[in-house]
């Protein structure tokens, strides 16, 4: 067998295997945000149509689903694999939208990184034959990660000027064996960092170290440079983390300066919003991925870029326990032109 | 590249990579139990050591990862990738097991049928060349999974008759390129499966229906019989969910009979330790197989057999919103010839 491995975390898709369909799902305060426009879906009730956030979570998926194969073309019989996960306790988003598919399902938990690990595995599968098509999904809601993680809404707890805000979005992304890509041409899995920080409120901070150190193996498997690319995107970051990632480079000798943005920052206004570091949630990256990377790439805006986003391996009760806060951080290079 | 799917949800691995390396981990009633002898580690002190249950669940775990990867004769930084996931919230007893490790990780979340998950996403990746050593390993705890799911364990309530006792095991498998076997030669992806049931001390029943499932797809896909496995074996369906299994093969003019077992049965002696219904968790079918399944495979006792974890992929919060009980099941094939 032909070793795909370059070097110790990223591997190459020999065959590239092409982004086919994709579709983002938003609530309210995105659709007040700079990317409505871009979005497939946006729904002013926070419970979509249901009786829980719960259950309006997992519709958003649901929706992503369909609109991610309705644009691709696909019949639902026709995806090989969904890898799907999100924030909720037992990942029940996933789950639940799941449930009547009648269709085959790996279950991830990789926090905020979940797009990341789900593109990553879906791509790997197809790149081998052991799929001709496969989803990557994911969700976070802002009233089900709030009384999960933080207080019950209606407490309208104050914030710290570090907090990021869950974002209400669902995301999308089908993969096939063929197509006119964009294409997944490598694939970077993440180790778990963590430098200590154990402030709930200050997620970038936490999560910044995994994605230097997700972003650095990437350039030293591959032997590529940050200016080889359009973009490198990492997410949910924030205001504040992206600085962070920006300084350990910095320190490296390497500007990244404007090449390098953050998911966390695109998908609200962060002057008009109100939304101190930006945004954060499995949804913000798989949103920002399907709503505004991906058509961008279609459009021919970017030609390369590295998606990285970011998750922070803790719960309430390992926060109640001491422990500081573990990040992990998975990347995907996307090229419009695989042999360019 | 060459198409290596079988029916709808069957993969052949032409490779067969090889188990090299296998520990499973366990505490004081699996020490009693009739499997104790296989364990490569039993602790009496149910928090292993630290200061809190959570934190004794990631130390079963690291003790299995160093365990298997000692008896594999393998160094850590010669794993590719850990797949890791367990029952607690946000799979913290995976991430904090993980923490220190510098190891690229994948986190999953398939409740019980996490190792058959693992195991199947590994064996994937090793056969396509992009591994050429990967771990799956899963763990779950008594006490830090009933104060979750059910009752502070101080509280000592009442089970009813159905229900299962959560293993306190972790358990930890390594694959690899090349090897003496067992070897891994189909994955079978599961769909989730939800008859309705929402008795959350009846987990059996819930996913009985999916274990038929897989199991099913399995044979349809591979065009073998129950009778060409030396061994079937599900877990943690319980005394219970395995009649159900055993009822729908009937059904199907099939008969099972003692060729299939389930892990949740053999981890207690279920006459002396009152277990009810059987052991349950994701340890239970990861210390049954780690501890049980594979010795006996290389000892000659089993030459082929067929390893289908379930899960239930409920949460508390799903069960007080009323929701019922979405089941799935994982597998995977294991010969010892794979040519044969």
């Amino acid at each position: 067998m032909k070793n795909k491995r370059m070097g110790r975390q990223t591997v190459v898709l020999p065959s590239s295997p092409s982004i086919v369909g994709f579709a983002a799902v938003g609530g309210k305060l995105e659709s007040q945000g700079p990317l409505a426009d871009s979005f497939d879906l946006l729904e002013q009730d926070s419970m979509f149509g249901q009786k829980t956030w719960e259950q309006g979570e997992s519709t958003m998926q649901k929706k992503a689903l369909e609109t991610a194969l309705s644009k691709a073309g696909l019949r639902k019989n026709q995806l090989d694999y969904v890898f799907a996960g999100d924030l909720l306790n037992q990942c029940i988003g996933s789950a639940f939208s799941l449930r009547d598919s009648n269709l085959p399902f790996y279950g991830l938990y990789s926090a905020c990184s979940t797009m990341g690990e789900g593109l990553s595995l879906a791509a790997m599968l197809i790149d081998s034959g052991f799929a001709q098509h496969a989803a990557a999904m994911t969700s976070s809601h802002f009233c089900t990660a709030e009384r999960q993680y933080r207080m019950p809404v209606p407490y309208g707890s104050q914030r710290p000027p570090s907090a990021q805000w869950t974002a209400t979005a669902a995301g999308c992304t089908i993969l096939a064996a063929s197509g006119g890509g964009p294409h997944i041409t490598h694939v970077t899995c993440g180790k778990i960092v963590d430098k200590g920080i154990n402030d709930v409120s200050n997620m970038g901070a936490a999560m910044a170290p995994a994605a230097y150190d997700t972003l650095s193996a990437f350039f030293r498997d591959t032997k590529t440079a940050p200016d080889d690319y359009d973009l490198i995107i990492t997410g949910d970051l924030g205001k504040l983390g992206r600085e962070i990632v920006l300084d350990f480079f910095r320190k490296d000798g390497v500007e990244l300066g404007d090449r390098y943005q953050d998911c966390g920052m695109l998908l609200y206004d962060l002057k008009k919003q109100d939304m101190h570091c930006g945004a954060s949630g499995c949804g913000c990256s798989a949103a920002v991925l399907n709503a505004h990377l991906l058509p961008r790439m279609h459009s021919g805006k970017w030609k390369k870029i590295l998606f990285a986003p970011t998750g922070a391996l803790l719960s309430p009760t390992s926060s109640f326990q001491g422990e500081s806060i573990p990040g992990i951080c998975h990347a995907v290079c996307i090229c419009s032109d695989p042999l360019n």
